[in-house]
């Protein structure tokens, strides 16, 4: 079916459930995306899979956070583990998660849970000097994301969602906003995992001093290179192969949205597969999701990254897809339609 | 334990929980807010139970809504047989749903599925002109509601979610609040599930009549019988007793918080044991929260009633339960705490 034909067809069913018109308000939003996206009037949700990739950042060294840069090798320790937020949320909706430590500056070879794929063994170069990554590590970063979100995919899983672990990573995220929306920077940065307004005046400080010596461009691959985190590219390179092979994506927060940002500049095509599921209080985050022209679904407060605010959102897209295929029609229902 | 010093634990316990203090935003307030109902520091949810309530309102005669009174029992046929949104979502959360015909205007004694506890055969009076019921009516709803959270109790429940069905019920939901918040007419009066300007207007036109008839009360009782539907005094006193039990309570959009809120001007602690679900679109919700000093947890814009925006909720509520319980802290996670 041709793709306009099948939004018609999509809206039409929607439209008859036996419900007034519009009641299910966002679900019915996302049962036509995700109807779209899969080519079908009765979409379903398969093996969804979690990617949590933990990597360090060179940028940490200035203080930009308000956690020392320890705390990713621990947290991806804990999570090993079972202990983390991610893992609470995995295991109440059922998401296969993978472990990937994509360059976080700690030997974690004793954690068999833990899939290694370091970039680099200490995580990026600091991008107040000089390029956070080479070329070829960029490269190599899009092409782990690729493979990674094809495993995925061999397993069964037709939606994935992807989480961060790596202290410092807002700074990037609030770079890359910056450049690609033309914002100000001082719209695009924010307090991370705490920082107090002090702190985040140092972190402005840094980061304006980082964006004069790059200089102004919104070429994805210089912005990948020149600030991007080894866990971003990755997602980077996930998305966008999850979304050229008709998958459903679940964006989390600030970093995971500006990583969709630079996927959208790749693939135009791209946000028509991305739910961004949760609107933080991260100040840039709102801005960034209206820059795009979407809208988050939940705004509950999150800010812990690892993609819990994404996970969090999953039994409501989980909803959306029951109540295309479930809820009766007012043929079937024999209800008088009024509307 | 006493109440103020489980407080201070709980809160001690949530801070201590391995993520950045406040980051989990939401969940956290939930979490202490159950821990507080059930008197614990380790809070559980067992046999979520859903009291679907329907009922006609003799305002309907009106024209007050834009569907026919036959919807209502139309559409709990179709709730027995499995079809709506409310069984939708009580399959995808496991929620027990239980099916009462408190005074539906249709004989609907062929489906086995509905327990029939009629106050009235033909729903309430038309309260432009009468009250809606009778003062001893009223004591039957209240009792019936006690009894059907105590059932759901006895099964092992201890989270409640009360519905309704019943076409007008905007109506009397509207006047309660503007009784009870003593907030003019106009700004509580919406359009339902799908009147036009018009049609507001008319229900606008209606609705001051009945009001000038009754005169300006916050009396509960006076307001329960005057205005009142069959179902909605029945949650109203379901929730009373759920609430005395240490129960839980999903509240979901405008017309069960119009319950709520009369719930809270009989006993007065009653809105520590109230989760509001879902902040709707329908004009006055925002403004009876904030006028009830409370937040919505969601805000998907649905606006199809049956308990639905409560449901759908209840996986966040659950995801804190599990926060509280599961998550790591900074001892056993053996993580740098940074704050």
């Amino acid at each position: 079916m041709e793709r306009e034909e099948l939004r018609k067809r999509l809206i039409e069913k929607i439209d008859n459930l036996n419900k007034p018109k519009g009641s299910m308000g966002r679900l019915e939003e996302l049962a036509l995306q995700i109807g779209l996206i899969q080519g079908t009037l009765t979409p379903t949700l398969t093996h969804p899979c979690h990617l949590l990739l933990g990597a360090d950042h060179g940028i940490e060294r200035e203080g930009v956070s308000i956690s020392p840069r320890q705390v990713t090798w621990q947290q991806m320790r804990n999570f090993s583990r079972g202990g983390g937020g991610v893992n609470m949320f995995c295991r109440q909706h059922g998401f296969d998660l993978t472990l990937v430590d994509v360059g976080v500056d700690h030997d974690l070879s004793d954690c068999p849970a833990i899939l290694s794929r370091k970039i680099a063994p200490h995580g990026t170069r600091n991008f107040l000097y000089e390029p956070a990554m080479s070329e070829s590590e960029a490269e190599r970063c899009l092409s782990l994301g690729r493979e990674l979100a094809c495993n995925c995919r061999q397993k069964g899983c037709n939606i994935l969602c992807i989480g961060e672990m790596g202290i410092g990573n807002t700074s990037p995220s609030s770079l890359w906003m910056s450049e690609l929306l033309d914002i100000p920077l001082a719209q695009c940065v924010g307090a991370g995992a705490g920082l107090n307004s002090e702190g985040v005046r140092h972190k402005m400080q840094v980061l304006t001093q980082c964006q004069q010596r790059v200089g102004h461009t919104t070429n994805p691959s210089v912005l990948m290179r020149e600030y991007g985190g080894f866990e971003m590219v990755t997602a980077v390179g996930a998305m966008l192969w999850a979304a050229e092979h008709g998958m459903v994506l679940l964006i989390d927060g600030f970093i995971m949205t500006a990583c969709a940002l630079m996927a959208s500049r790749i693939e135009s095509d791209f946000l028509a597969s991305a739910i961004f599921c949760h609107q933080g209080d991260e100040a840039g985050h709102r801005l960034m999701l209206e820059g795009m022209g979407v809208k988050g679904l939940l705004q509950l407060g999150l800010r812990l990254g690892e993609g819990t605010g994404a996970l969090c959102a999953y039994p409501i897209v989980e909803s959306a897809v029951r109540m295309i295929n479930e809820m009766n029609n007012f043929d079937n229902a024999h209800i008088t339609k009024y509307f």
